[in-house]
């Protein structure tokens, strides 16, 4: 059996991605599983220090963890300080070669004939590629997508299927979109005129990076004038709205749900929670963090992590610190009187 | 006339679903209609008390409403516990019947040779239908959606349109998936390596049991490693995000624009409001509510009511508030300091 | 050169829109353009306060601005009130007519032998048109389109694509549909029986009026009953939810990803911001602002800006201020108790 193709050793698992093996090197390992209950022959991990308890009860039959969890644990081992990053290493090798399309065009797709499609593109049932779209080698349009004209996408890109890529996006290499993403949309810019509001033409695009990952669902409006901007390896979950003229560094991460509004720019290496909602038109530096649900309102201008949000407490409780809430002020400036009070009666 | 075909007696009406009447049993009744302003002819219902007072304006014929609520009432009236079911009761009774589409597909769908279809699936326009599919009987595809290979749909299963089905995705019976949903995209998981974020495969699946119901645009993900999990008659509204790995009990409801965080456990028969923001890798007791616009960071592990958030207030009474928020600790210790000091000038 | 063409003279410009010119009226502009850094030959707009730094180092020809900051401008430039309106209406003449597609139906469009479509409508590539659809002149049918059956489509009304439009669904003139719009899915309404949650047939529609904006993957709801209403002029950004029955009034904009739950009734004119949720069966009046991110859980019955939610702090002066709000009913009381006994030692 060729070291190429599971299943793999355990000792060339620690080889390959080098960790410290705590276990025997033979120890024959057929897939990645779950650490809890933990399926024979796989191997799992141990990241999240709140799952360390299944360590004991795991029928897996080896686990990736930090040499701090090793002391604790009966299974064999490999010890490194990312666990989760050799779990993805393993995790891919293990993992089946997804069954890569045919190049070529489904019979339904219709491709607009001054469109420059490479010859190992492959495309899909019911596609629509625009006039004067670019589609790089490698690059995958999954079913139902709309690729409308001028958009332009790297190597190796896949839009998995139903997105929507608005005229002139241009995408770097390798981006990955999941369905329903539509990128491009006009942004939302009304002048309020006498008779009403007036639309102001979007007329920037979008321009996606290298490796840039847009969830289902997920949302990226085009420029007012200049473009919406993602730099390469940002990654956006599910149902993360981005809106005009925003611009984000290279592999900041976004979180399911989150809206960022209009002329927002984000930094790099940023880390933003799910459900948070950035105002329009601030700065967030390089190397924040943003936890859940916050509400930024106010640029971040230093690297750090930032939160707000109060946690769901037992609804009587709740009412009564919401009710209080709405008199805050005033208790702090009743607390300031009495100080003063009692510093006038010590004075 | 028969008595299974509209109209309907009031009488009738109180007998088969079990209410007191309260009015003439030979009351014609031709359909269901609001309380206010009230259609001649309509029987509506009173579940809400904020519309106790159209009870004297409405020009309804009849009315389903709580006993409670029965003396106020001039209207003739079916007196139930629970109006609301009655009212769905009589609606599906006078509801037109669905014009179903004719078994068979449409001419320019594309279904995989080997996909396997039930004789009286319908199967609409621009659908697409990958390789190895079952498709149960009394299945309907509605136009524009995308079932990806492996997939199954269980008896009775609807989508309506434009529903993004991925790779080896399960449902149940009698499930009703709405336009824009995206079942089974990669869930969002990366490692940071020294080069970047390393994609984790997304090896699990997802699951629906029987008679779940997912919402417009909503996106449940599959599984990390094992599969995400929505048991028998679970209701999803619109704009909902399950995150990877989640599992969700028995006839768990969520309002729109809610957010589940991955590897999340939600009991049975619990209420979600809409706009929450629930955690990853939490656990959510069976029959526990959560009202709209809470933010759940902990477990909640025992069943009751659970809430956060601050209502809206006049804009210039909120910033008060709110900068009030910013020294709450301060005041908090303050007010110890000043407890200390009167203590110990008392004592 | 014809005044109808670009470029226009500084003068002109001034002239058409009702400006007060500070600079030479021969000016020829070619373009608009962002402020900063500016490009040659283009105008530019000033309008939020925060960018009036870049007006020293601009390299756009000509600016837009208030007459307040016109003092500080070195630029030529056209002075006005409504800096942002004057800008929409010369982006607009200087916007390159978007292609627009001839009439006719793509070959792939599957259109419902009794539909009725207006000569001059466009149906583009693998749309479906329902039975008895109507769609008046000029109406756009973008690529990946649904039209349910009996759904009326006024003059000009464009849906971009991958737009989804439920049965019966009426639209006004010249509405403009993003991708991944969905529009008379379900209302969600279940009723709890002894066997679970019984559906409640959502006998409604969704009425648009005229100039209706709806965003990517918007979601607007059919009513229970009666229709859900949006009144003429109404913008709604990406992501945004429209719960059952609910009404919107004359021009009310909202912003992306809030959420508006069944039955509530917002007034003329407002404006909601971004993440803002609303619960449902309240009343808002005309002319209601809300920022971003609240919480609107009572009606708003006045004109006004309401606000809630706390801003983003760095991640520890959260902690202790989010801690001690799980305790400010009690500080609250304790401040009480505190005064009422320095109270009684003075009395």
């Amino acid at each position: 059996m060729s070291a190429a193709a599971p299943p793999y050793l355990l000792g060339e698992l620690a080889r390959r991605f080098g960790c410290t093996l705590a276990g025997p090197a033979q120890l024959s390992i057929e897939g990645v599983g779950a650490l809890h209950p933990g399926q024979p022959g796989t191997i799992a991990f141990l990241a999240n220090g709140r799952y360390r308890r299944h360590l004991h009860s795991s029928r897996a039959a080896a686990v990736v963890l930090r040499p701090e969890d090793a002391a604790e644990c009966r299974l064999p081992a490999l010890i490194h300080d990312n666990p989760y990053l050799i779990y993805a290493h393993i995790a891919t090798l293990f993992a089946p070669p997804a069954p890569r399309p045919e190049p070529g065009r489904h019979a339904t797709a219709s491709v607009a004939r001054d469109a420059w499609v490479a010859p190992s593109v492959s495309i899909a049932a019911h596609v629509t590629i625009g006039s004067e779209v670019v589609l790089a080698e490698g690059v995958l349009v999954g079913p139902g997508c709309v690729v409308e004209r001028g958009a332009c996408l790297g190597e190796g890109t896949v839009l998995v299927g139903m997105c929507h890529v608005g005229a002139g996006v241009t995408m770097g290499k390798r981006c990955h979109v999941h369905p329903g993403a539509v990128i491009g949309a006009d942004g939302f810019g009304f002048a309020r005129g006498p008779q009403g509001w007036l639309k102001i033409p979007q007329l920037g695009s979008v321009v996606l990076g290298d490796e840039v990952e847009v969830g289902a669902n997920t949302t990226i409006d085009r420029g007012a004038i200049d473009n919406t901007e993602l730099a390469d390896g940002v990654k956006l979950d599910n149902q993360v709205q981005i809106g005009h003229n925003v611009r984000i560094g290279k592999d900041t991460v976004i979180a399911g749900c989150t809206g960022v509004a209009g002329s927002t720019i984000i930094g790099a290496r940023c880390l933003i929670g799910g459900a948070v909602a950035i105002g329009g038109h601030l700065e967030i530096a390089d190397d924040v963090t943003i936890t859940g649900m916050s509400m930024v309102t106010h640029s971040l201008r230093h690297p750090g992590t930032y939160s707000s949000g109060i946690a769901a407490a037992p609804n009587q409780v709740w009412r009564r610190n919401a009710a209080a809430f709405a008199h805050l002020d005033e208790l702090r400036r009743e607390v300031r009187r009495m100080r003063r009070g009692r510093l006038h009666e010590q004075g």
